[in-house]
């Protein structure tokens, strides 16, 4: 038969076993931590009405979505989920409970130019909470401080949870008579990283037609540094002279003082005045993290405060917060940074069953036995040469081979081999249930998923 | 601001939180009893390219496939799982163990006729295991016996696995020589259930011009019923005419033989020669799962044997077995029949704990200390009346409400308020996660998801 090449389309992950075992192991860690919180889950549509998704219209993504027409509907695969959360809180209103929290993990399409790194479907994990008409500072604390467990169950320790307000930045500005430029000041000072001070100064004064003076002022304020307490400090001098300055200079020492109260270690977290997350509809707490060894990989972890959740489908007001972790994207760097542990179990199986003999009775009852306590257990029956089927669990990465020969059926017992150092010992059923479950206990103990 | 009404698009399924945690406790009782006998997950693309996912080209499904262009690429969301894997396999082909056994749950699309009941985007719980070169007939009897305990650990008792072969229905219409005409017949055959005998025998003599013998012979067949030992006996008298006949009737046989040693008991499965899967890619064993008291809703988890995988895309012989269940459909009808267990836990907080006082210490502290007990803890923050605070609790359905007053720090206790019963006792720390945690055990004891 004519055969098509099979491939995958680029931009689409698509993993080996083994790696989809960390990655399940990862999305696991994910999904209970934010359950802990009390957070619930919900599994909204891939597809959604364009009307709908593109309520809010225009900019940046739109190019980017999965748009198409299925009969007479002009349909869209979602981009994010917090344009499916607004519809979904709108939609529900009544139904709800406020503060509303939900998480939800799932994949999410955006036609970007392909690039190494770069996917056109990822997960984002993301948990938000919504109020109805007002909602507590408190909870601008306790997002990030769920992504520090998030990340610290993970195993990742040199982090940094960056926090800053964009009611500070909005506020700076309009005391300097910046409220228009605003926007471009921001774009501009984003890019401080990248291509140095000088060049930011030089694109301010000659783009932005901003006066030398007021560069220097803003330079000034946005290369606040320290430690959250200078920070803090360092703003308090500009108290007094705008009133939203000052809204967002007590939002964020009470986000930062919450924080610090419910246990986040102050190395992994910091207030960081040049955070601004871009033009999005963040009104007050911005979000970023990043990974302190990787700096080049920019944000995994990003999100902020919204005074207004779901304004294109609903005349409620439903201030919300809420964080989101690009998980495909975070995946594919640890792996190819080796930051994976190798250590982790990645083998399906935790025993695998070979019949020697034609009557596959008791190879099925101990199957029966292993299963019942719980072991992943296969029964490998498929008539091969005995090389090739320990082939086959040599391959698979399976930790115990069980042989039931003529000779074991008669003495009844299991021939039970350890595949890593070759030992092999003849056992009861019930001790060879006992040796496999100590085995995966330990297994199990090896917590972290990553290595760094 | 102008409002777009929000909706979610018909056949499209969105649960409400309660309604998603049930659902998610029914995917974790799939996905793990899957796991448990030795499957491994993979997360394959929603999308894939055109060419690809309709390399088999034509039939009924194609004009439900949601298929788009993007730049200059023919895309296509996955209709089934299927396809994907034999993808999977052929492109992964030398990097992966044969027999190479796994699972996934995901959502597919099929842009059917919205119906009540019918979904067009849904998730399918697939196994299959995959052989190179061939493949025992004993996995033929290890996926059906895997549903049985898929459906046992839900909670599901009436039902039936209705296994066939379809070697036995070709080599007995070849017997007849109604070869040419088996297509025909089995697609009349198949709707014995809804349009009653009298109707299929018109039709199979008027409209396929079949001889009044040769349909009393079919009728006689396909009636053939009773234990599965007086199938099999039954059967027994046509061997030795036909050489597929004779396989068909020995792999049947085999199957249900393990089927039983395996320990599926007899209630639970039957051979049943009325079934065929239409005319779909099997070639031998295939399956048909029914609700014993909901015949009406058809099979809810099908399946069967395949000679050739991925022919499409790989000269490698690659033959199967494979089961899939519909759990978007089941899911909709068992809570659409009451069948859901109302005692299991739906609620996504263990404890909500209402701080009194402004500091809010010691209710972080607190709420730190029953989630490094695994407990489900919400800390509710917003400045509302008490009248408000407790109303939250109860539409949440939260079993305890921790209350943190004045009174209580001062007497280093906690206020503790079983919402169900009303009552309301004071305790140290540790005794309230005891009773917290003593709690959540026995809910988590109600074990089946299902009530029936």
């Amino acid at each position: 038969m004519e055969t098509v090449k099979p491939r995958t389309l680029s931009g689409f992950m698509e993993l080996m076993p083994a790696q989809q075992l960390q990655m399940n192991r990862i999305m696991d860690i994910v999904s209970s931590t934010y359950a802990l919180y009390g957070f619930t889950p919900l599994d909204t549509p891939v597809i959604e009405s364009s009307q709908i998704l593109l309520a809010k219209g225009g900019g940046e993504t739109e190019k980017q979505i999965y748009r198409f027409t299925k009969g007479d509907s002009d349909l869209s695969l979602r981009f994010d989920l917090t344009v499916p959360l607004a519809k979904y809180v709108a939609l529900h209103y009544g139904e709800l409970s406020f503060p509303f929290r939900r998480y939800q993990i799932g994949k999410v399409y955006r036609g970007e130019r392909a690039q190494r790194g770069r996917f056109r479907e990822f997960y984002q994990a993301d948990i938000d909470i919504i109020g109805d008409g007002e909602l507590d500072i408190i909870n601008d604390a306790e997002i990030p401080a769920i992504i520090y467990t998030v990340f610290t169950r993970l195993g990742l320790r040199k982090f940094r949870i960056c926090i800053n307000n964009r009611r500070v930045l909005n506020g700076f500005y309009e005391m300097q008579g910046l409220k228009e430029k605003s926007g471009d000041i921001m774009r501009t000072v984003d890019k401080l990283d990248k291509i140095g001070e000088k060049a930011v100064r030089e694109i301010l004064v000659r783009d932005f037609a901003i006066s030398e003076a007021d560069v220097d002022e803003v330079m000034r304020f946005i290369s606040i540094s320290g430690t959250n307490e200078e920070v803090l400090n360092a703003l308090g001098a500009y108290r007094g002279k705008n009133a939203m300055l000052d809204q967002g200079i007590d939002e964020l020492a009470a986000v930062a003082n919450y924080m610090k109260v419910i246990g986040v270690p102050q190395e992994n977290f910091a207030v960081d005045l040049r955070i601004a997350r871009g033009l999005d509809y963040y009104t007050g707490t911005v979000y970023e993290t990043v990974l302190l060894n990787h700096p080049e990989i920019g944000s995994v972890c990003s999100g902020g405060r919204y005074d207004n959740l779901a304004g294109f489908y609903t005349n409620k007001q439903l201030p919300g917060v809420g964080i989101s972790i690009g998980l495909t994207r975070l995946f594919y760097v640890l792996d190819e940074q080796g930051m994976l542990n190798n250590e982790v179990n990645t083998c399906p199986v935790d025993a695998l069953i070979l019949p020697m003999t034609d009557d596959l009775d008791p190879a099925i009852a101990l199957s029966a036995q292993l299963r019942a306590a719980g072991l992943k257990t296969q029964l490998y029956t498929e008539k091969k040469k005995f090389k090739a089927k320990m082939n086959y669990a040599d391959k698979l990465g399976v930790p115990f081979a069980l042989f039931l020969g003529e000779d074991e059926l008669k003495e009844g017992v299991v021939a039970c081999k350890n595949m890593k150092t070759g030992e092999q010992v003849k056992l009861k059923d019930d001790e060879v249930v006992a040796l496999i479950t100590e085995h995966v206990k330990k297994q199990n103990e090896i917590a972290s998923v990553l290595d760094i």
